[in-house]
């Protein structure tokens, strides 16, 4: 298995959480993970745990951390030596096939597109991130918020990356990929939009399932949602906003039915808690792929906790061992996607 | 009050459930209104419940209708005698105040942008749909859908557009108006929504309260949030679907969760029903604004039933006696939306 670099001192938690979050991967998945950052910070725990002599963790000191609510690319450029660049330079040089990054989203993309850098062909880099559907699956919405503006064939390149993606690592079969649009009918939307159907029903990499409105994201129709990085950002936190207003409604039907209500609530409480929460838990996935780079790139939530960060640890593994990048960069150079009418399109700009 | 026409003929539930919905907020309301349609179906409802000989109750006939699925350009061309149409050039002649339309939404921005006409100044008219908030009330997302593509222009007018609804249908003393972006810092986000923030801060109409992600919509913090109708559409559309994941992942637990979930289920049903499922409910509201012509409109939902209709109408009568396109046209022809900016960049269309 190739080596995963893991910024040990990104996120609200760090290092303690990443760390521990890294032995348990170790431990129940033989990964070989490289911690970078803070040697002295790092080694405590891994020895507090027991692992500081598992041959599979290596520590790679980072003597600087880019903080949330720094300016990332000033951040970048400022900080050579901050541990999500030092990870990402790890990829680059091959020596592992993957980092997982908690913390600032912004740095992690920059890190990804700077220090490990894009494949040859693609213009941007797109987050892809995984929204529990109707049938017990996920749909994996791409792009959910690594670009503000997109072109068309910035979203055709987000069908490819989320085609692999579906099939290699989540091992669908046939992924049906969707492009998020107003209506169903081809001639809906904006003028990108319908320019970026016609594409997709050209090439023959994969089946184009239509458009996919908003209310379908999460019926499971569809396996892959393609849409700009402003809509797909936006679309992404409304969820969870709305998660949030579901549960305050269900607080407060709970608190205005008196007795009845609240007894009900009790004896329903597990089986909330056993099904539907961990299924709109975004631990269990652990992290959003970007993807596009020549190495694997998973980006984690600032809140996570060793569990979130031990299942990101598994998907970049994942990642990494199918190869995204060549299957990506081979779809690229081929006949199937139409590209010469995406090679006119980018000669446009 | 003003008169309010009402397409007797649109939605699923067409003409009896329209004209049940007419004869309540008749008779709840005092509110006017004029049935638009097939006279020979419309009166026997009106006798059959005993307000044939309502003085507030109006039949207009109309030999046509425009259905769901047909194009609304073309069935609006071809169609002169279409109810809706009709109902539109009510509004337009100034014999009612408002009309209600339920049914395609196409059919009806059409209607409403050939019929009623646009308020002087305004480019494109917008949708305005009533998100519920945890704070109890709603916030407003202008345009929900009646324009895929916006410019920075379009944007700023449905900021105005909202304010004026917010502020005397709502009464909302001071609505804060927000930008949906993908961050809350002024320089996130598109081009497009970078140009509209600085815009937006330079008015003085309204306070605008800045950038509003996705997660914040529901929050209430906002009184209404700008986006464009692309982005608003599949908001709204998400909303939806998320509702219904919401739904079924309970369903699903409490099926997982055996007997105790199922008695748990059983006694909180009623208080769901009571509180929670009541501030979802669109029919509460009765139906989402078109704002930006020179009268009221209100397009409701295609499945719309008496109650719907009932609060539909008492939404269109308060656009219309609240004067909101006199308003719209006075702010756009004020100093304080700093219009010079607005017109410089209508030129360059």
């Amino acid at each position: 298995m190739e080596k995963i670099a893991v910024d040990a001192m990104g996120g609200d938690f760090a290092p303690l959480e990443i760390v521990l979050g890294a032995i348990q991967a170790v431990r129940d998945f033989h990964i070989p993970v490289v911690l970078v950052g803070a040697e002295d910070q790092i080694r405590p725990i891994l020895e507090k745990n027991g692992a500081d002599k598992d041959p599979l963790i290596t520590v790679h000191h980072a003597s600087q951390v880019i903080a949330m609510d720094e300016h990332p690319g000033m951040a970048y450029r400022k900080k050579r030596d901050a541990s999500v660049s030092v990870g990402a330079r790890l990829v680059r040089s091959g020596e592992c096939g993957a980092l997982v990054a908690p913390g600032s989203t912004g740095a992690a993309v920059t890190a990804g597109l700077f220090g490990i850098g894009r494949i040859r062909g693609i213009e941007r880099p797109a987050i892809l991130t995984p929204i529990p559907n109707k049938k017990g699956s996920y749909t994996y919405l791409i792009d959910s918020g690594a670009s503000a503006q997109a072109k068309a064939v910035n979203l055709v390149q987000n069908a490819v990356l989320g085609y692999w993606y579906a099939k290699r690592v989540q091992h669908i079969e046939d992924p049906k990929i969707g492009l998020l649009n107003i209506g169903t009918e081809s001639t809906k939307g904006s003028p990108l939009v319908a320019e970026v159907y016609e594409l997709l029903e050209k090439q023959h990499l994969f089946t184009f399932a239509g458009n996919c409105e908003g209310r379908d994201i999460p019926t499971g129709d569809f396996d892959v949602v393609v849409t700009d990085g402003f809509t797909g950002n936006v679309v992404l936190k409304f969820g969870e906003g709305v998660g949030g207003l579901f549960f305050e409604l269900l607080k407060d039907a709970v608190y205005k039915g008196g007795l009845r209500a609240k007894l009900g609530a009790l004896l329903l409480k597990p089986a909330l808690k056993q099904y539907m929460m961990k299924r709109i838990d975004y631990s269990e996935y652990g992290g959003a792929p970007l993807l596009g780079l020549r190495g694997g790139l998973v980006i984690c939530h600032g809140a996570s906790k060793a569990w979130a960060i031990r299942n990101a640890i598994r998907a970049a593994e994942q990642i990494a061992s199918e190869h995204i990048p060549e299957l990506v960069a081979d779809a690229l150079k081929g006949e199937s996607l139409a590209v010469a009418d995406l090679e006119e399109m980018k000669d446009e700009d």
